[in-house]
């Protein structure tokens, strides 16, 4: 039980004995349980073949990875993109297939990050910073355990490609690149991948809103989801639908922010079109996590 | 990470990876969000005070607990009480109090059982038979963290009423009883004692069921519930409303047993009339671990 104890004793907050890895759980369970949040499974609504029980079984899977994210091993600090694809094997532990794999990119290096006391957009900067070319094998092969939904590659990149999964390993090596240089890469059309070259700017600002906000912390997570939807268009709805779709879905989120019964239709229509603002979801996962870490009342 | 890589390589188990205190934390999500349980926050109901996301957190919270409650300490495996009584601290950092003290304290020796390769009526039975005064310690000093619904014990008994928490610790070891005599004392009123006294007999038929049952995990547990609240009068329904309120509803659990649709009407009745089954959750709770150890699909 790495991270047991790491809180000072007296500490103000409001749950003293839980670890980041714990909140870090607790984040992809509450992402999961806040309702309404438009495209995307959660307490009130299933998709077709990946349930809400499949998001709990993620979660719970993806522990033992997460553990690893605390740099608490006891041979000196895991590689990041190990621990990385030890929560995506973990999580894939279940019949939904891909629930959580871009909450877990966003998670990993946050836990870092807050297991070393440096749970702010510099010090998840710093994490990014050190990332070396094993953490980017690891993060390759994590694609072997699930399907994820990705854009093609340009055509100069197409050794890269990520669905290639352990297969673009050599390409890797012997471009030298490191795993902040392969989120670099993918920036443009990927805003789970953009958090990592911004010190995770919209990450920690929908926290400080969740943190802002009042009422019940599911609650505070679909108003932050309508925010950051409404914000910029999501660039899962872009891969699979185009970008003039993808910005139409922010001006119609745009229309419901701060209004959780309006999104209630809003979430029955993009179920009936197939709109599902995933990475959306796992930006919202990740502000869980900072607020809770910083204290969000649950 | 105790338990990592428990199961043999080339098991046939849908979730190779995850160990019994995995199972456990996901039997406390899979519980809460089974639906209908008539009486219960499940995935469609909260109760005044006690919202859905308090049981996610008390299921996180909890894991601590259930780590120790495997058994594989480095100085010998910690005292049963003791994880009892941590997993029962752990889940008690939310702000909805009780959400989970009774699946705990089935959970608890069914981790031991299975981390110790015994899990079985007869192997959880030589679990409870080797408890102690101090575990008996550890299950009184748990009521200090929470507030749990429980009868008044008979006068001979006042001195063991488990509300007087770690008060009632010099009488426990003046009469030299063991977690295992406290829950024998306990069996006529308390039906999750019961369990510890027979082997957990109802927690195995439910999980056989489980297994045996067709469709979603959640939809297998809901029925699971009813059949467990038609089967016998649930306690804390006793102890809140008398015992003819508790045999009235378990008359009117039996009516819409295996059908989920009348059973939403049941489920909105009971909430009405404040009515909450919780014993009958808790062993939902356990038969959902016991089916998750034994392979049921998620």
């Amino acid at each position: 039980m790495s991270g047991e104890g790491r809180r000072p004793p007296g500490s103000a907050h409001p749950r003293p004995d839980m670890t980041p890895v714990d909140h870090a759980e607790l984040a992809l369970l509450l992402e999961v349980a806040s309702t309404p949040k438009p495209g995307n499974v959660d307490r009130r609504r299933d998709h077709d073949d990946l349930l809400f029980e499949h998001f709990l079984a993620g979660a719970v899977g993806a522990r033992a990875g997460l553990e690893l994210a605390t740099g608490d091993g006891n041979d000196g600090p895991p590689a990041l993109g190990d621990a990385f694809e030890r929560s995506v094997r973990g999580m894939s532990q279940q019949e939904g297939d891909n629930t959580q794999f871009g909450c877990l990119l966003l998670l990993v290096p946050l836990v870092r990050a807050a297991a070393t006391d440096r749970l702010s957009p510099t010090g998840v900067a710093d994490v990014v910073e050190t990332t070396t070319v094993d953490d980017a094998v690891g993060f390759y092969r994590a694609f072997e355990h699930v399907d994820v939904a990705v854009d093609d590659p340009p055509a100069e990149a197409d050794a890269l490609d990520v669905r290639r999964g352990a297969d673009a390993i050599p390409a890797l090596r012997e471009r030298d690149l490191t795993l902040a240089d392969v989120m670099e890469l993918s920036a443009d059309g990927d805003d789970n991948a953009r958090e990592w070259t911004t010190g995770f700017e919209r990450t920690f600002a929908a926290a400080d809103a969740v943190l802002d906000d009042a009422g019940p912390v599911t609650d505070r997570l679909a108003r932050a989801f309508l925010d950051l939807l409404a914000e910029r268009p999501d660039t899962l709805v872009a891969v699979e639908h185009g970008d003039d779709t993808a910005r139409a879905v922010s001006r119609r989120a745009d229309a419901v922010r701060g209004d959780l019964d309006a999104a209630e239709d809003l979430a029955e229509a993009f179920r009936a079109e197939g709109i599902n603002p995933g990475t959306t979801a796992d930006l919202t996962a990740a502000a869980a996590f900072v607020a809770l870490e910083r204290g969000v009342p649950v």
